[in-house]
């Protein structure tokens, strides 16, 4: 992760401050349920909870430097951080951790800021999708030319395309919701996840406090395929943006001009070069999309942890927790603004609908030709001569229009009626069913 | 996907038969449709169904042989088709097709062999999951060694580890159903999915019958983030397998021993090195867990297609479903056989146990210390002296056991009754949780 | 690999039969090289290497059927071999094999069959850098607009775009040079690379005769990293095919239509949809860069086999090493037909370098303003005046070109002859430099 | 990447203040290529150089600061750095970056950082070597079992395990040299590689004075298939990386114990559970493998970028640039270290050897059988036997060797000599050809 491409919110999830309030109060909990059960002192508990909610309130860059200070010789994060939290509590820190594992804390605490970390993502889901809606709805009388192979096929609704990926983003908001399933578990079951020197209620306890589902089996740690499906679905939530970044990046071609990102007024060269208005914004989407896709194989490798674990994935999640979450906030952010202010070209699009002289159209006109009674031969014989003629001309001056060539054609004159060959003609026949679609999308 | 991994039912969904019969049903409910709507005749859409089904049920390799040699002339695989279909059919078959898009046909058929592909994958599942519950339950009280960073740590029951593959595999199979709702569905929409030349409620009717759920907005395919998010779900659940493959080939080390594959009595060089059982199946499975997750970034890369779709991601897929499907059937069955007949040796366990002199107690014996009122530093010293004293001698003449050691310090014997020392090294106390452990994981 | 990705000569050197010619070569040489040691009998490896040269020359798919009935019983496919050489041998057969491990077999097998293939490769780059430097220097003089960010930059040579695509398939068919000698060793070592039961001159005596180098040091095998390396050149040279893939698909978009792949006539749908060319076999090159790219990470994953060997990579080779170079042929030689035969249209090129009105050439004037003793801020000042005139007026009646605008300006009049602004707005002075680049390129 | 797993000397290389420092060298570089040349007055470009090193030598966090700020008004760095430039140079400035592009400077910038960074590997891969190669000899005559499957094979020296990591990580050098190669270039070719408004022979005066080749043809940028290759490269050494830790992993297993890496004697827990010494670092480095590899798959995907250049490289580089590099590097050095330290335990690994009572030898047995004219059928029949009785009773106190159920053996006894069986049973046959070996790899 590198500055440039973070957002504050996201970034405080995974600073040590965040992370130590974290640790504390999965200690507190275990205290409160241990006292609750008659094994430590309920006064004690009370003291760890009162003292270090003081502690983490007036917690400052001072106490992180502590804490180094003390890991730096005991070579013990989770030790470094209780040697510190008993300097703060005094004696009763001796009841704070009984029973308890490192990664009964580290894993718990990972849940919490990973579940923290979708939550902003779901609200940048949330943005996204109502950016998107906007501009479907806006412009879902807007024609446009449909493209198979990058080659022009028939026109149809631009709100209707803008539909399409919002229905993408309407699963992957889902998807997201099922990841945020997954890690939303907590562990506190010991050395190897037997709970020998902690009653299994401790884990139930804290776990509900914290907002998480209790491991139903865990070894020393709270298995990795868990985190696996999190990052999965990150990867696709990334090829989808790729994908609307891509249909950003074409439609912004020079050839093409359908649309461009909102260019800042003052941004360098946009007027000595006006027509270097480059899509930088989608580019720079596809990009973090491929760092985002990135973390997808690493996560799945670290799955199988020989026996009840070992430690090779924590050097793995230390980078892709953090990068994984942080860039997909900023690139749907991203996303979102450059969606929200994208300057769409409606004549353009009409014009770049009829630039290949309506043989776009033939497709349909065989359709009527063959209602028509003409033979699937014929028609097709017919058609071709049109549209070939259309083609072969195009912009020259003696260039006709598909339709020129089609009503100069005694077949097509004798058995279609001018109102038929109309409608075949309209582009606005390929929206016809745009009501019902966005009926299914947007409900 | 090469034959040796491979298995009947699952490489029949991928045959040309199979396809060819899906394409077919596809055809055939289409034109129902449109004849319920009385945009063809009703006689039409029978004669179709009649001859085609009674074409499907004499369908031989002879026509594969005539479709490939129509192929061959016309480059088009789904014009090749129904030519074919119009030579059983006959002059009914100009109503077949009728307004609709290769892709449709496609991309519906791919919908319905991953659907049936799927269906295998989760009965494979099942057998593995029963295969795992019962080892699990038959080894619910077989005390063996919990084992972080492949040291020693505590004993467990074996059952337990188990029953965290059975969970992980009860998530695998959820994550499985989510993958075929995602890949389920139907597209019957057009060149650029605008419904311009057939109606979406022909869609609805096809989608139906074939169990799907109609798309709710395509282009001329069905968008990629569902193939993509069906992927990773493969990728997850072959990274369990390899986890469980991973860990018997950890026991079945020479220097382990604790569970073998089961050997077939003739399997060559079993007798001149009886020592040389090798773990080739839980091997050849860690290679296939690699083939599998290597078709999830493929399968991610595939989403961004361009505007209305590209084909790029027609040869991946080619490639990708099937050898993804037929390698992870594979793989889950081989599993299971292998989880089945797994032989199992619980005196070896005990023994690892017991190697490393008792020490594996340490923590416990701590605790106990701790609640006999010894000052944490003073336990920390004795127990330290225990284990140093039992480790550093392990295997000499002179090497006394954890617990002769403890017992033989005065400091213990003053303050912990004999019974209670008795509990803390006592392995059983490992199995505590397990049934309710068992109770999460299996109800 | 499916079939209609693959050519026939890349096909047979993955067929059994090549394989076990390779596995009776070696035997063979093994034979030989232990005949002149003087530890078996002179006589013994001529028969052998006689009646096994007759055995392979009249191999058949009986012999195929043979040997698999045997691996059926023995479950080994070496066993099988060296079963069905005997029968063929004769009794001289016990001498066969002596010493070896089956790695020794397998592994140099595969080191043949990789070079053989790597050689296939290494000619189809040939025909690629043939196809390409033809076309580059029919187009060297061909005038075409240069693009960043998909938006006109400045004119370039055609020629040179397709120079920078020769340049790096040169560096891939180096890295292919490279990538050959990492997998050209030989190990016949034995069961953990000592030698213990067969010498070393054994080992080299073998690598001379098959034109491989004896591996350093083995274990049972041949260390993976040279297998890892050799797919990491596979993945790069599939994405030099995917990036001239991707340049051809832009050519052919409907808005730019500078060149099209090279349509048959009988083509279906080619007329009556005369627009609808599309690059298929570009985009069909683009997923199989997806799947040749794919096979990296389990080749990188395979190179960590446990202490001298475990099985886990063969079920990843058997895959990837006949689907890498099948499908690497296959692309190679589609891209150098679709290249030799791409049609392209130097008017559309030029039509769409002036289609902006020659604001393209606006970075050049600035320095010729520049050049004219004009400052820095003046001369932005007038560029911008004119570019902007030029840019919110194109295509409408009133507009006029870059050029007409600079002429009509008082400022650029007094300060710059029109031999210099021709000079400036002349494309042609982005070929200069032509000569040179080809001089680098070609030699 | 995190400070946890980075080393000062390289992050350098990623830090503002060496970018600021190549940039400059690159504009003051070309400033004298352009005043050899005539085309800038020569005085300017002395004092360009000389008040320009002047302020790089003065750099300080204010001019960070005051290029940010710069660059936040014009959103561009380069032209952020220029104006920062222009505000220590003076009125000869306008000079600077004449007929260059941004990406001229960006990328022989990123050319001379890789450059650097590598130089770095190389050197940590001399110094790995150095370890690998001293602790072979150290233990070229000690014996260890050699293991298939993490089954016990055949004895082998431990010193020839390390020279096959050595041979390994000699490799991994000349691909790091290869790679070198591969990004060592220069580009200074204008907005879409023509040289339209500078002379490739600028280019090359730069490239010569800042050790780099220029490149042949680029485009706005160079080639990204360099970067590709360079980061296989990386992933490459990553695998071979993770097969060392993968080996040291397995060796401090508690029941292997042959060697262990060095424990700090106050690192924590190390008294109290004296057997809890974890591999840490080696499974670190699994970790940091797996991170190093995922940087694999984004930087073949930047290959493919749009044209003369989109920047969707961009993002992916800002990170696994800096990340892949200072990553290795950390990685190299922990794993010199390890390996340096690793204590050995050459008497567990004989212990080991003779774990399973002998049979380990049963290969060498059968030959030996086999030379003393018995049948293969009575050899096998004979070895079986012996080993069979042999591993039956392992561990029992009717537990014979493998050699004295051989000696008492009366058909063994008949037939071969004592002093053959005992050349036969003895280790340190498997050690003949060490020296052979040793010369191989070292020389």
């Amino acid at each position: 992760m590198v500055p440039r491409y973070s957002r504050p919110r996201m970034t405080a999830i995974w600073s040590p401050v965040n992370r130590y309030r974290i640790w504390f109060e999965i200690e507190a909990l275990a205290c409160e349920a241990l006292a609750r059960r008659g094994e430590i002192p309920e006064e004690a508990a009370k003291i760890i909870r009162t003292k270090g909610d003081e502690a983490m309130a007036a917690f400052s860059d001072a106490d992180v430097a502590r804490i180094d200070e003390i890991e730096a010789e005991t070579r013990h994060d989770v030790i470094a951080f209780l040697t510190w939290l008993a300097e703060k509590v005094g004696p009763e820190s001796r009841f704070v951790h009984m029973g308890m594992t490192s990664s009964d804390v580290l894993d718990t605490c990972l849940a919490v800021q990973l579940t923290q970390a979708t939550d902003l993502l779901l609200e940048d889901m949330d943005i996204l999708l109502a950016a998107l809606k906007k501009r479907a709805y806006e412009h879902k009388q807007t024609v446009t030319i449909g493209r198979s192979h990058g080659i022009h096929a028939e026109p149809m609704s631009f709100g209707q395309k803008l539909a399409g990926h919002y229905a993408e983003f309407a699963r992957n908001r889902r998807r997201l919701e099922v990841a945020r399933e997954e890690i939303a578990v907590c562990a506190i079951s010991g050395a190897v996840g037997t709970y020998a020197h902690i009653a299994p209620e401790v884990e139930e306890y804290v776990a509900e406090r914290l907002g998480l589902k209790a491991e139903s089996v865990s070894t020393q740690v709270i298995p990795r395929d868990r985190h696996a499906a999190f990052f999965c679905a990150l990867g696709v939530i990334a090829s989808g943006i790729e994908r609307l970044a891509t249909e950003v990046r074409h439609l912004q071609r020079s050839e093409v001009r359908e649309a461009e990102e909102f260019f800042h007024a003052g941004q360098k060269g946009s007027s000595a070069m006006p027509h270097k208005r480059n899509p930088v914004l989608s580019e720079n989407l596809t990009g973090l999309a491929r760092l985002i896709r990135s973390y997808v194989t690493p996560a799945l490798e670290n799955v199988a942890l020989w026996h009840e674990r070992d430690i090779s994935h924590s050097s793995v999640e230390r980078n892709i927790c953090p990068d994984g979450t942080i860039t997909l906030d900023f690139a749907l952010a991203r996303l979102s603004g450059m969606m929200e202010k994208l300057v769409v070209y409606p004549d353009q699009m009409i014009a770049n609908v009829e630039s290949l002289g309506g043989v776009v159209h033939s497709g349909e006109v065989l359709l009527v030709l063959a209602r028509a009674g003409i033979s699937r031969e014929d028609a097709y014989r017919i058609v071709q001569r049109a549209a070939m003629a259309t083609w072969t001309k195009l912009g020259t001056p003696e260039g006709r229009t598909f339709r020129e060539n089609l009503e100069a054609d005694p077949e097509v004159a004798q058995r279609v009626e001018k109102a038929v060959l109309d409608d075949a003609l309209d582009p606005a026949r390929h929206l016809r069913a745009v009501d019902q679609i966005f009926t299914r999308v947007f409900g």
